[in-house]
């Protein structure tokens, strides 16, 4: 629905207030996601999985509670519903704070889900290393896991090991690595969404082990019965995240001092950036300074 | 590895036992399924998961203790060795109980591992109606549930709700009955084992719901991340089960009285069945009455 403004990884300073805004006030510093609306009576409302709720509507491109249309942030101002607005942790910034709201929670998610909250010492994989990817490690050691990162790009070993402080690099087609991995892994994270087969790197799950898909590519993922049947593994979808574990999420990266690796861009250098992220070159997300002034905030 | 003496869905009475027989004695009726040995070391014969040891091997054409060749049940004599023997209830016929030790756990161990064992009530859904998809019809139902089998062919839709009793029926190339379905089952048996897209089956599951498959296709499975992401839902594989839970499945049926629909052949005729097998043409398994005597058994 044009016209679009998009954006959906949003943190600011509240500016003005409505009748019923919940805890909020002028002054705040908070974050908006991917979630704009939702039913709110739905069993999934009703558990802050506004997620999954079938009504539930996108920060751009959907449609609010007055049947207009919403717009992202890429603008100065958003109106929010205070429901969707979470905290941002004072000593977070707001800048590499902002991608938690997507990237962040898309991650975080379903580590929840699946018992990697609260139970170190698992064995994690972490396929791509990318936006969602580098930000899933960083969850990874911060829950006490071992965390393994797979990638077909070799030269991405040093950042992982080094910068990340990732505990084991696989390069994904490298069939030797990848036999020695075989029955290693506890769970895995795949955050790639180009076209890719699941089969090799199930294989690297133990028996009954998990696999979350969170890429969305166009293609359907090849899915090779065998290594599912074999070793009783599951390859689970999750999207996004409720606004409960999203507040959740960001009081865990104030406490473990998490933020993503950003790259701050002025509103006129969009266009060159656009370019640049269709070559994967950025390391890992773009963040507009809408404002201009992140140094004040 | 040749010659091989295939079958692996066997049933017969004992005829001698050696010195570490376990609980067997002559006489009695047992059956003797997918698996020939196991580690008995590892973490999962420990637990009875003896189908998931990397070392277990299959009845026929597998590695026996001693180091020869394992032959199956086109025989009418077969050494076993006790762990891997169950009992028959004294109230179920030889023949028409022979495929649960292999058709019969397969579709019961997903079923007891996926909560739908002693929790009815839940809305499970069979897709393909085989030798696999009519055993979990009559599981579904024995345990409570309300079942729905998809199939390609609205021919079987009395067959599935006549006679094996299932509530509900979907062509699942009917894109009507298909959209109707939309997040309405909690589980998903797959039993299909040509090549298919996962994406519009998947659908059919409520949110966080499971679909396991059994069927093994040699090729991958089309699997589109949507409805996997936007549904949290999980793709599982399955294999076999276990020898705790094929005795407690067996038990199990001979409580419920269910045996699988089976056409019992002489050993003659079984390149005619192979043909007919070849065409679908089976009622849903073929037994072959090796010893000639299943009217005295």
């Amino acid at each position: 629905m044009y016209p679009v403004v998009p954006g959906h990884e949003i943190t600011g300073v509240v500016i003005k207030v409505g009748c019923n805004a919940g805890k909020f006030k002028i002054g705040d510093r908070v974050g908006v996601g991917c979630l704009a609306a939702s039913c709110l009576k739905c069993e999934f409302c009703a558990d802050s999985q506004e997620n999954y709720c079938d009504q539930m509507q996108f920060t751009y491109n959907g449609i609010f509670w007055d049947g207009s249309i919403t717009y992202g942030g890429y603008s100065n101002v958003i109106v929010a519903d205070y429901r969707y607005v979470v905290r941002i942790p004072e000593n977070l910034p707001m800048d590499s704070v902002a991608p938690l709201l997507c990237a962040g929670i898309t991650v975080f998610s379903p580590l929840k889900d699946n018992g990697m909250l609260g139970s170190p010492g698992k064995k994690m994989g972490v396929v791509g290393l990318g936006g969602l990817g580098h930000v899933a490690v960083k969850f990874g050691k911060a829950f006490g896991h071992h965390v393994t990162v797979l990638s077909t790009s070799p030269s991405k070993e040093t950042e992982a090991k080094g910068r990340l402080g990732a505990d084991d690099f696989i390069v994904s087609t490298n069939s030797q690595q990848m036999q020695a991995g075989k029955r290693s892994l506890d769970f895995i994270l795949d955050t790639v969404s180009a076209q890719h087969s699941l089969g090799p790197i199930l294989e690297l799950l133990k028996v009954d082990g998990t696999l979350v898909t969170v890429g969305a590519p166009d293609q359907p993922l090849e899915l090779p019965p065998f290594p599912l049947i074999f070793g009783k593994r599951s390859v689970k979808g999750s999207m996004t995240g409720g606004m409960r574990d999203t507040q959740e999420m960001m009081d865990l990266c104030g406490k473990h001092n998490i933020t993503c690796d950003v790259e701050v861009i002025a509103p006129d250098t969009i266009n060159e950036a656009m370019d640049r992220l269709a070559k994967n070159d950025v390391r890992y997300r773009f963040v507009i300074d809408i404002a201009g002034r992140i140094s004040n905030i």
